[in-house]
């Protein structure tokens, strides 16, 4: 495969492009560096069926010319920001929703006709279905995040029948794992560091979440990519399980032998958007018979320790 | 109310525009007569209650500085065009998704929180739930036009979580009547006038469509707005019954005292993107006491009548 990655220094884009290289695939990354970092690409960058292409999706023309050769584009580049949309949201329109049709747009001028797309559980706002399935209720948005990644979802559905386009889009819970650089562990663990004996938590602490592994996410990638053959391919990707807010400090807290006083802000949602409950239904991605290897638990703990190993990261992330 | 009508020389905005003046608001009208009609806001000049501003949805300044002093938005400016949308995919994304984008945030910077939202039943793709109601199954998109309202709806309901808008949002099947200027009927009568003796016919005639009239439309919205009270409000908008392709082309031919040969291209779609079968399930407004004054067969022969008496807009158009 000649893949080509949006977003390759980022958290889940720069682990997608190591393990692309490790199967023997060649590999162009695309990324603009406003979020990620040059150091994920650092394993990459020694391998000679790698290149980088620095450049911006909002220049179309640099995005196509950077594409041509490519059978296959993972475009995971995005504004990852859900919480702060409200104080910027041109940020996800340009970033997520029109950065997205340029890539299908430069997909068009350099002849690539497949895509992997990495969208968001966020997409079903607040569910009345638990776990939630793709085929659950229409949905009405709830955040400026979801709403551009759903309209990143219907253009690519859009193009496969306008152009045929073969697609596969992937609604994600929570990331978590070695690269990665922002949300709610990272925010946890960048407190306790500054002042171990308290933690302010947003919302009530009951928030049900449920987070992913990054290897595993790229598992499920990889396996639906292989083996799911209609035009439009969605999938949940998440493990069969959530924690509350509260059992994660616990973890935290344990691993990091502090005890601290839990101040809550209070109320069911952290921010404005802020999905109170997140489960998604996987029995789609599971009848591939991909299967997640860590649990939430273990996923946290493995962040936490790329954390400690890695105090660069919270120097350069804000 | 102080309306502020995107589109309002086109069909259904100018048809909003008349019927919000006889009520007895002041109207400010947005075109930028891309498609939109001079002579349909003819009737509405000679108010004084009416203003008009030409002006483009993609220059967000302009638009911003129009609305002051407005405190209800009507969107109804848009890319109409579905058949051609591949012919054209920046169109929708423009002028459907990122104008929508600039009239929310025109009414941040304006002040104004509530806004009444165009869409169309196009979002629901390819249902397989007849009559489609607001809570289908999550859909998959199957045209560029359907994604880019889709689009829009996310925006709209994201706006409401984040910055307390109202919001009224409805999914028409094909409006007709007075002042309609392209579709199924206006292409069949274009073409009856210039070859009587036969008629081309995408598809192969049994598509199911559903439509409605223009007038029980703008009762819809009007309903809608003055008893809906949630922050996000989704209304399907039809009339409870569909016909086949082929029952329209019976009902323009007998009118017209045609008896042209059929020619099918074939297939069960019209066009890459075209629902073989659209019929919405339009309970919800329904239960606000809202019922269509016309059936598909009125509404088709008032649209006739319209054309037959109003040559110039077959001149104007194409």
């Amino acid at each position: 495969m000649k893949a080509f990655v949006t977003g390759a220094a980022g958290f889940i884009g720069s682990n997608l492009v190591d393990r692309l290289l490790s199967e023997g695939h060649s590999v162009t990354g695309f990324d603009n560096f406003s979020t990620g970092f040059r150091e994920f690409l650092e394993p990459a960058s020694r391998c000679s069926q790698f290149r980088l292409v620095e450049g911006d999706l909002l220049d179309g023309d640099a995005l196509a010319r950077a594409m041509a050769g490519a059978d296959f584009v993972f475009h995971l580049a995005a504004n990852a920001d859900v919480r702060f949309g409200p104080d910027h949201p041109r940020k996800d329109l340009e970033q997520n929703t029109i950065a997205t049709a340029n890539v299908l747009e430069a997909m068009r001028a350099a002849g690539v006709r497949k895509i992997a797309f990495s969208s968001t559980g966020s997409v079903y706002g607040e569910p009345e279905v638990f776990p939630t399935p793709e085929t659950a209720p229409f949905p009405i948005q709830t955040s400026l995040y979801g709403a551009s990644k759903l309209a990143a979802e219907g253009m690519l559905a859009a193009y496969a029948a306008a152009y045929g386009y073969q697609v596969w889009i992937f609604r994600f819970v929570s990331i978590l794992g070695e690269r990665y650089t922002h949300g709610h562990v990272f925010d946890f663990y960048k407190q306790l560091l500054a002042h171990p004996a308290h933690l302010d938590v947003l919302g009530d602490g009951h928030q049900r979440k449920s987070y992913l592994h990054v290897h595993d996410c790229v598992n499920g990638i990889l396996a639906a990519i292989a083996q799911a053959p209609e035009a439009v391919n969605i999938f949940n990707l998440g493990t069969d399980e959530y924690c509350e807010v509260n059992d994660s400090i616990r973890w935290i807290s344990e691993r990091l032998r502090f005890t601290p006083e839990l101040r809550y802000a209070g109320g069911q949602r952290g921010w404005a958007g802020d999905s109170p409950f997140i489960f998604l239904d996987c029995t789609r991605i599971r009848s591939l018979g991909w299967r997640p290897q860590l649990t939430i638990r273990e996923g946290i703990l493995r962040t936490l320790d790329f954390l400690q190993r890695n105090p660069w990261v919270l120097e350069k992330r804000r």
